[in-house]
Formats: structure tokens, C-alpha cells, sequence
């Protein structure tokens, strides 16, 4: 694939552009490797605080224990353990609630969220509250599904894109974050569907972290 | 340059794991081709709201008219017409004031910003409360410097970290946004010196423009 | 006409009370001359943020070369080129939509705004939260017409109507703001029909002007 | 006197100017009448939540009682009895201290306030939380005088001078607001001293009160 | 009756749980005199900000004047004259509204106040506005009766219970303050048919007063 | 030791007056047992996020397995597992962060925080800002030093005092929440010693388990 980002210098400073365009090289040619593990002995699911809360030690002890890596993405929509981890190491720990809704903002004004069950929408009030942007959240709204079922079911892209059409046409949202893990593919056709940029939060996590150690 | 990014899903669901893996194959062996242009009808350095909003209208007919460009970046930490741009192209537009304030917020918890001259601060403090994020950040301070001196000066890296110093431990900031364009190079010294996480907003703008990309 | 206004003391300090009365000598009597004018560049209606942006400098241009005037009214609920305006010249520059705003905030407790069309909103809603009163705006709602529309088509009023019973039932708002700048002739007939205080922004910003030129 | 304020539409739509122009004859040649009043069982000077709330019924009778005034100022820095005061009458009624923010917030970004005597300001800050400005308030800084002494004191505007010298340079101010009645002859010296306007908040509500009446 | 509550300390270190148990003897075996008064003076029931005001002076005189009392609570949800019955007196002094608002958010994520009448809504809303908890709280619903009503009307749980649920389904509620003084018997039958918290804000103010003065 | 409340009911409706007493009946002459453990296999302090999260789980397994007691308090100022353990019990669980600082906001304006160690104020930062309270925080300080010399050193108090002079005077504090759990024995002499409130929080959050159970 290949991509191309026009950089626009607004000012007519031409040694402000090629400082920029050489502290820029840092994106290309670069050798990236982004592995995934599973943290065996989690929940299947992730769907309650305890759930959460029960993964914060093992997360931590991971990012602790891998000297390798140089950058952290905890992939799960609630951010288990993410303060913690950050103590626990010098490199970079993104967690994807976070790092999705951050990159949401800078697609759109008012950011709808699409759950996978209702019990999960108060944590992620609480911890949008906590980031300081629960203002900029429109509405968040829940597929009523399990994790199970999203993944199974044929109908999970059909029920996100009717809930997605409520978080736009009833809360006024203009942009979308798919608040599970898992559902990267289902954001393109999402996409499509609502004609408003939708935001897999995995994506926007390892696209901060790969682009915060390129530019080390 | 090589990198390495551990993604890790904290429940125990392979399938989830999976998924994220295959939506992650978008980062690995692209080919990006990040191009900078300078405005030349430009001001040479953009110290004051006129020089802001003089270049709103020339970056919007930039972003309209360069039909092959993945996404834009408007390389000024005013963000200058970045709404306006946003009208004119289906395709994302990224401010680098934005885009590296929101990089900022999942490196540290207060936002310490270094502005180039004292003028700026109430410009950037209104773009910061319209985003919505000002209670993230910690304080503005200036250099009190001219952009030409910025560049010049032999000691501008010194001040940014006497500034940075204030910012940190007066202000409580525990990270740091260079308020400019074209101060990277000083990025890394400046972290050094520091010891809390420097922001680029060049780098943010850019890493966030080529991952939405990649990722679309 | 003639109006009268009782400022009442709360308390029995008679020398405080005669320093007012002398302090509002300059509301009585005053010869004060509005002259309004029209950007001949502009466009016919501003319905977009490129609408905005395009006038921002003409404005700055109009306001720095009449040295003539005691202040200056942007007379779009845009604000465009307001803080730029306001770096051109030493005399007191406003703007409709903020002046509109802040004077519907002392006549109600929560704004509803009516916006001719829809796309304007999100531009308006970026600007409330700007000036940090997005918390104080119950909603804004749109006629769904255009300038033309509104100017022509004998319907507006009772379009306003209806939509401001909306933002007064379904919304809570207690105070209306018109959001566009020529609606002025519609304030009386739709407060009388809604029973709550309707503000036009020309007229807030205007009054906001000259009391300040005449308090100077 | 004579003033000229200057309404620039930024659309090239004629018809809204002359729409505008007929909306705005009404600030021209109007017979204004503004009498002061002196509440006699009030107590001399208003330094306490007692002394606030004491003057709260009285002001409503006030209100209530007097069928021909247009409209109604409470010439006091804590707005005794305004929601009652609403209450009781149909017609405008301002209080001194939301006018005067909300006035001073078309002026500058960040108000300072200057207090009479320290007791005021927490008062003063619960106002501001309950009006939902209190962001946009820089701080509030004391006189550490009596009423009494702000009157016959020669050293008062000494003491303003200094007081707003610090509002604005150690806390940010580019704005202020006198926090008290009675102090407008010291406006214009102060405003000269410091460069940045003073608002006095009887002249705001006066001036907010009297352009209400005349637009309707 | 007879409680049993566990402080569990989730560090090891034994002191500091002596320690506490120490401190928290205060709570075993006091001998608690609540009294409650009736203002013979005040309205019948208090509807509006007039009512409200109208007590505030004779309030403060009650708490000026009873030296005997080691807290007082102002048993109405206005909290009327609070600000200064706590300038009155040097013991601690709780208003219900408050007290309930502040015991809600230890129960729940979202507070849903139940009105006794519509116009009471605004005067809340600036209460929770002035205490900074305006964002906690859901949404406040009136039951649409009077205070005589409440009492007599064997309707009233029916229609808390209806209105409650609203709160609870439709706004997101999961905490329910009942906005009045007088309602406590529909507590416990109230919170058995709407599954979540209910608070009763005269027993929370109550039972913060007791807590505090046992505490000193 | 015999306490005193008074309720006063602000309206002259007896009824209601009669009402609340026999509610409030609750509070007189129960039976409370308050007993404290200690977590054996928690860290001897907390002073980390990972101290803070290493509990949260033990904290819930303790609150899910003990049927007997009628509420339950964790008595940490980080409030490990609040959320998880309310999802484990029908119980009411309180923290005694949450609780100090709500029951702060009932005694002043501008809560300061006294912390024992300055990697604390961050975590405690998030956490007031996840409550939606950070506005009511004057500010937080710290005392420098480690769980044990806070027990032992006789210099605590003097510390304390000091500290708390300085978010007096210098961060417009009117009421102090000692942020840890043991030092209950300091807030006689610490109140004593600033003349504004001081709240131990353990104190806070079992006054309010309490009275929310005998009011249940």
C-alpha cells in the first residue's frame, strides 16, 4: 500500500518546512513490528468492572516483564490497568478507550460511542469523565450483545450500523468509535454505511504508539 | 529503524486477537510518502491572529485543489483554517495544535505548553477551551522569542528547557507540546533534559494523518 | 420614545447612590449615529465556515481603515475575523453572536438558539464552547431554510414559532436567541407568541457598543 | 455627545442591512429617564451574606411596587434578590454583577475582579460557579477595604491600580470588573493605568437594561 | 435496631486500623437528640423563589439564636439562608438539598431529582450549577403537584414511582433524590419498585450533621 | 457523649415537620457495631497505582464473602475497587476518598488536600476529576513523607498544620480533607490550629454508611 500526506507549511518560512520534513523521515522505510498476545488466563470477555479490575495485575506484570517492545498497547475498551502500567515501565503504554477517543476528537466535534452491552456504558462515562472529554461525547449507546455473540453472530455489523445511525441522527454525533476490541472489521463498511468516520479504537492505539516511537 | 509494538488483548479470547492482528497488517511495509510544502504567500512567521486567519482562505484552496494527497496536515499550531478545510475535501485534515494537544493527553495527565511569543497564549487558551480540553492543561508559557530567533538562536534549546522546567514543577505539567512548527529537532534534547515525555505537533499531526490513513 | 429605568440601591448609602446617577449622565441625552454597511465582497448568506473565514479579513481590512467610528458591530452570527478585529484597532469591537449570547445569559437561564440552517450548528457550537458557555445553551435547533428563504418566504415566522416552542418545551430553554443577523423585525411577534424574552443579536451587540462607548 | 458606532454586515445581502438599519433606529433619539433609588432600611454598605439576603425582600417590594419603570437595576455587586425579583414583575430586571461579567466577557478573555473587602470574594466565586463563568474568571483579588473607606479614601484608586496591576500581570487578567457599586469615576483613570478595559458594572447593567427596553 | 458496618483497610498495616477504630468510637452509643422545629412564619409550603427568600432572614435568626443545638439542618430542598446561617453561627449547618445531592453522588453515577412542581426545576438547577454538580446530575422531573397535594393525594408514590422510572430509563438515572422535605415515608417503597438508591435528603443531612458533631 | 441536632423546617406546614421527625426516629438509640480489619496480604502503605490496584481485587473477594455486615467502608484514600465492589453486593460500599471529599463540599467552598507523598496527587487528580469535583479542589498538597513516618514522627502535626496554612492562605482553601486513612487522631488539633474545617475521611465515609443504613 501507499500512502501520501501533503504537509502545509502555512507561513512563508521555507527552513521551518524542511526542519519539519527531515524530523518527518522518521515515518518512512521504518521497520514495524506490532505483535499480539492474549492474556491467557483473562476473561473470555471483558464486561464488567471486575472483569477490568481482575486484569490490571497480569497487564502490568506483562509491560514489567517485556524489555523488548517499545511501546505498550493494552487492547481492551476499558483501559484496564493503563495508570499502573505506565508506572511500570519507561516506554510508551497506550490504552485503546483512550487513544480511540483522542483520535475521534480530531475527526469530528461530538463522538458516539457504539457498546457492546449496556452494563459497560457507565464505566466508560466514568472514565470519559476522568480524560475530561465527556463533553465532547454525544451519546453512547449499546448493541445489547455479548462478546460472543458479536463475534458469531451475522447481524453485528447490521445492529452497529443501526445503532450508529441513532448516535448521529439522534444525538447528534459525527463521528464514531467502536468501543470493543475486536471489531476492526466492521469499520470500514460501518463507514460507509454512515458516511461519518468511524474509529476502531485498536487501530487508533497502535497508530499512536508506532507513530510516538517513530518520532523517538 | 526498527520498531516493535506489543498490542495485548487482556481477555482471553484468541478470536479477538486474531481480528486485531489482521486489522494491525495495515502499519507493516507501507510505502508513505510524506511531501511539505511552504505557503509561499505566507507570512513568515505567524505571531498574531491576522497572520492566523490571513492564511485560512490560501490553505483551504491548498486542501481543494491536490486531488492526490492521502490527508492534510496545516502545519501551524494555530490550526489555521482547519475547519474551513475540513468543508473542503472528503479527506481527513489534521492541525497540528489538535492533533499534538490529543497526543499530549495520552502521554501525561496535565499538558505543559512552550509558546514562541507571550501574544499566542490567549489565542492558543481560546482553541483549547473550544476543544473542550483546557482543564487538561496545566499552564502556557512563553519564550518570548521571534520565530526568526527561535531558528537563529544558539540558545533556544536552552530556554525551552528553562521554560520546561517551570512548566513542570510550578505548573504541575508531565508533558510537554512545543507550540510551534518547526522546533523538532529540539523534541529529544528537550525530553532528555526534562525527564517527562516531549511532544512534536508536526510529528503527532503527521503520525495521526498517515495511521488514519493506513488504517482506512 | 421614552424609557425609564430604576436603579435601585440595596443599601442606604446615599453617596453611592449619587456617584451612580452621575456615572449614567452619559445614557441620557446622547447623540448617537448607527451607521450600517455591507461587505460588497461577501457572500450573499453566510452558510458555511468558508462563508466565515472568506470575510475575516475584508472585516479586518473595513474596521482598520475607518478611524471615524466609536466601535464596531460584526454583524454576522459567525463572528468572522472578531479577534483578529480586535488586534486592528484600539476602539471596542463585537460581535452578534457573542453579544447575543451573553445577553440572552441575563435574561434566562438556558439559551435556545434558532439557526436558519443545519450545518450551521456545529459551527455555533463550537463557538459556545469557545466562550465557555456551551453549559448554559439548552439547544439549538434550525429552520431548515436558507438566507434567501428566510427573507422572502412569508412562512419564516411561523417556522420560528414552532421551532422555538421546541427549544422551550422539549429543551427547557427560557431565553430565545435568533441566530442569524436580519431577523430583527420577527423578535417582538415571536416573543409574544412564546411568552419568553427573544433576543436579536444586532440588537444585543449594538446596545452592547454603545453603552460602552458612552460609559468610555 | 456624540457617538458613532459602525454595524458592518459581512454578507453582500442589502436587504439585511436594511433590515438591520430599521431594527437599530431605535437606539437613536430616545428619551432616556434613569433614576436611582437609595433602599433606606438597607445597611450602609452590603460586606457580608447577611447583609445580602437582609435586602433581598425589600428589593422585591420594590420591584413589585413600582408599575412604571421599564425596566429594574439592583445596583449592588451580589445581586440581591434577582431570581425573586424575576419573579415578581414582568419587566427586565439586571443585576449589577451578572451584567457587569457578562459585559466584561465582549471585552477580553479572562475577567479580573476587583473586590472591596476579602469576605466578598468566595460570595462572589459561588455567583460565578451558579452563572457557569467561572472559567473564564482570571481571579479576584481584594482591596482589603471598607465601603466606607473606598468612599472617602484618597488612596483608593492607589489601591485599584496596584490590585489590577496584579489581576493582570501574575494572574492573567485582560479585563476587569469593579466589584462594587459605587465606583465608577474611578473607571476611566483605571482603565488609562492599566490599559485594558474596566468595566463598571452599574454603567453594564444600566447600559444592558436600557437597550433592552429600547428593542422591544 | 442494630447495624453492623466493616472498614475493611486494604493495606497491612495494623496501626493504622487500630487507629481508625479509634477514631470511629465516637459513632457507638451516643445519645442523639434530633429536634425538629416548624418556622411559624414561613409559607405553607415553599414553591417558589420568593418562598424560598422569604425564610432566609428568619432562618439565620433561628440558628442565631439557639445556642444549644451542635448542628442545624435547614429542612428544605432551596436550602434558603444557608450561605448565611453559616456566616450565623460557628456550629456546622446543613441544608437538605446539598446534603442529598452530595449523599446521591456516593450512591450513584447519575443523580434524578424528583420535583414536587415544575417552576422548582430552574431554582435546583442553578443550586446544582452553583455547587459545581450540575454534570452529575441526570435530570430532574416534576411531579406536576402541590405541596398540599403530595401530602394528602394517596396518588403520590404511584407518581413518584412513574416519574422515577422516566428518570431512571430515559435520562440514565441510577440514583434518585426525592426533592423535598416531607416525603421520606415513600423512601423505602420508592426504592423497592425502582431497584436503585433512593435518598430521602432530610435523613442524608440529618445523618451528616450527626456524623460530623460525633465526630468532633 | 450526647449530641444535639436541630432540623428546622422553613415552611409552617406542621405535617411535613412531623413527618421528618418520625423519619429521623432511625437515627436515635441504635445499635453500632463498627468493626475494622486489616487486608493481611495488602502492601504495609499505598503509595503507588499498583499498591492501589494490588487490593482491588482481595477488596472484593472481602465484601462479596462477608454476608453479615450491613455496609461496607474501604479505608484507603484511592478508594481500591469502589466501582468492582459495588458491582459484588447489594450492600451500600463506600470509599472513604469519595466520602471525604463529598462531605468536604457540605463544609466549604474550596476543598484543600493534604496528602502524605507527592506521587499520590496525580492518582487523587484523576480521581477528583472522574467525580466531576475538581473544581471544588482549592488544591492538593503534600507532606513529604512515607506511610511509617507519618505514624511515628511526632513532626507529623506540625506538618500537617504547615501545610495546611499554605492551601489556606496561599490556595484559598476554607475546608481540609486529610487524604489517608489513619490520621483521624490529628483532626481535633489540625482544626484546632487552621479555624476551618478538617475532615478524616474514614470518619466521612462510615458516617455515611451509617446513617444510609439506618436509614434504610
Amino acid at each position: 500500500m501507499s500512502i501520501s500526506i501533503h504537509v502545509a507549511n502555512p507561513n512563508s518560512n521555507q527552513a521551518v518546512t524542511d526542519s519539519m520534513a527531515k524530523a518527518l523521515q522518521c515515518y518512512a522505510g521504518a521497520q514495524i513490528d506490532i505483535h499480539c498476545t492474549t492474556l491467557a488466563t483473562g476473561p473470555f470477555g471483558i464486561e464488567s468492572q471486575a472483569d477490568t479490575d481482575s486484569v490490571a495485575m497480569p497487564m502490568r506484570d506483562l509491560v514489567a516483564n517485556d524489555k523488548d517492545s517499545g511501546a505498550f498497547v493494552i487492547a481492551c475498551y476499558s483501559d484496564p490497568g493503563l495508570a499502573m502500567c505506565r508506572e511500570a515501565t519507561d516506554k510508551p503504554v497506550f490504552g485503546i478507550a483512550e487513544s480511540g477517543l483522542l483520535t475521534a476528537l480530531s475527526r469530528g466535534q461530538q463522538v458516539g460511542v457504539i457498546a457492546i452491552a449496556r452494563p459497560s456504558i457507565k464505566r466508560h462515562q466514568r472514565y470519559m469523565r476522568q480524560m475530561g472529554v465527556l463533553d465532547r461525547c454525544a451519546a453512547e449507546r449499546s448493541l445489547d450483545m455479548t462478546v460472543a455473540e458479536t463475534e458469531s453472530g451475522e447481524h453485528t455489523l447490521e445492529k452497529m450500523i443501526r445503532i450508529g445511525e441513532q448516535l448521529r441522527d439522534d444525538d447528534g454525533a459525527d463521528v464514531i468509535v467502536m468501543g470493543c476490541a475486536g471489531m476492526a472489521r466492521h469499520r470500514a463498511p460501518l463507514e460507509e454505511a454512515l458516511k461519518i468516520p468511524v474509529v476502531d479504537p485498536t487501530q487508533a492505539a497502535v497508530g499512536m504508539a508506532l507513530t510516538t516511537v517513530l518520532a523517538s
